[in-house]
């Protein structure tokens, strides 16, 4: 299987943990689409009766379209299970999110889940974070500042922008600066500075959060319960 | 002298601390206004040469309208003086701001800045920060779930509105909660719970920021030296 394949593989398995009557955040990204083209057909064929709850106006469109009932996480008293991706797992079960730059509606509704499961190609496994580019979503204002700040850290960072050389703009409007650092040591006490930097409003390392792990191998799915 | 007289007062006294050549952070407020008008004078009868650096939309229109040239703070490559108002200082000389709701810019420019001049009628000088509302900065997406944990936190927060009861929006097209705390006996840890919180962006506790204060007292402006 290739890569794509795994992707598939893992996005429908774990449309499985989906029951009727949760609310259900839905993730983005290109394996969570996955998981809701298969949430979409146990709407359409089983009646399976859940509300989706989404952190993209991308995820947002495709659950529309297939008919899965949305609402915001201001709508909804609790979240059941939020089904994400990850760019990056490390064994003591931590995440790099924000490749697809929507870290902060993803830890949003992550943060306001019961349980967090996360849905990988088996690429994503490693044994310390930071090889994945580390997101962080800044306010464009002062941007350049916080960009220098990073510099002066040794954090190696480069804003991320389109194909015709604009900056990025997030779903609030922000921009991402990517963080190159090859091999993150301690990253608790990195999300503590990012956190702490005037500026920045939320950075793609997501700890303590996933409760399961659905990875995609070459001979099926692996379920890893992480919490 | 009313209010209105001793914010005057010092917003003029103020102007005095910028030189020829300064590139000077201009805050935003009531205070901040009588300052930038005396600075706008300044500029157009001594020929002071200054760059301004504005925290919000309203004083970028004012300074415009008053001949001083302005950057954004990503423009320059660094800020000599930043000459803000405060809701509140405590007898440690941390503050609160973000009455005006212009918290966010105003924090990028204030550490961005070699010195912060902060200038306030006497009424603002409190033992201990926390009379006045906190304000807090959040992303509109997910911030009833932030009110709600606010509220079980024991913060007492509400939403600042406006006249025909729509959320305000900042200049980032955030909310604003305002916290009613009454007396904060340790900010630094109410920074740190705050800034942690997912969702939230920034928050009015300036801390460790101020040097030079000027306050605005019946019997003239008074200056005291912080840090």
């Amino acid at each position: 299987m290739d890569q794509n394949e795994l992707k598939k593989l893992v996005g429908e398995k774990s449309a499985e943990w989906v029951e009727d009557g949760m609310i259900v955040g839905l993730g983005t990204g290109s394996t969570v689409k996955f998981m809701v083209d298969a949430v979409g057909r146990r709407v359409q064929e089983e009646g399976l009766k859940i509300t989706g709850v989404t952190t993209s106006i991308r995820t947002a469109e495709q659950a529309t379209a297939l008919g899965i009932p949305l609402k915001s996480v201001d709508e909804v008293d609790h979240i059941d299970l939020t089904i994400d991706g990850a760019d990056e797992i490390s064994d003591d079960f931590h995440g790099i999110k924000g490749g697809g730059a929507a870290l902060l509606f993803e830890k949003i509704v992550a943060t306001n889940s019961d349980r967090n499961l996360w849905i990988v190609d088996e690429t994503k496994l490693v044994e310390k974070l930071g090889a994945f580019p580390l997101p962080v979503e800044v306010i464009p204002y002062g941007s350049q500042k916080v960009f220098e700040k990073f510099e002066k850290a040794g954090l190696n960072p480069t804003f991320r922008k389109l194909d015709d050389g604009e900056f990025l703009l997030t779903d609030s409007k922000n921009y991402i600066i990517d963080l190159h650092l090859k091999r993150i040591e301690d990253p608790h006490a990195l999300a503590d500075y990012l956190i702490n930097q005037v500026g920045v409003v939320e950075h793609g390392l997501f700890l303590d959060t996933v409760n399961t792990v659905i990875v995609g191998r070459q001979d099926g799915p692996e379920v890893l319960e992480a919490r």
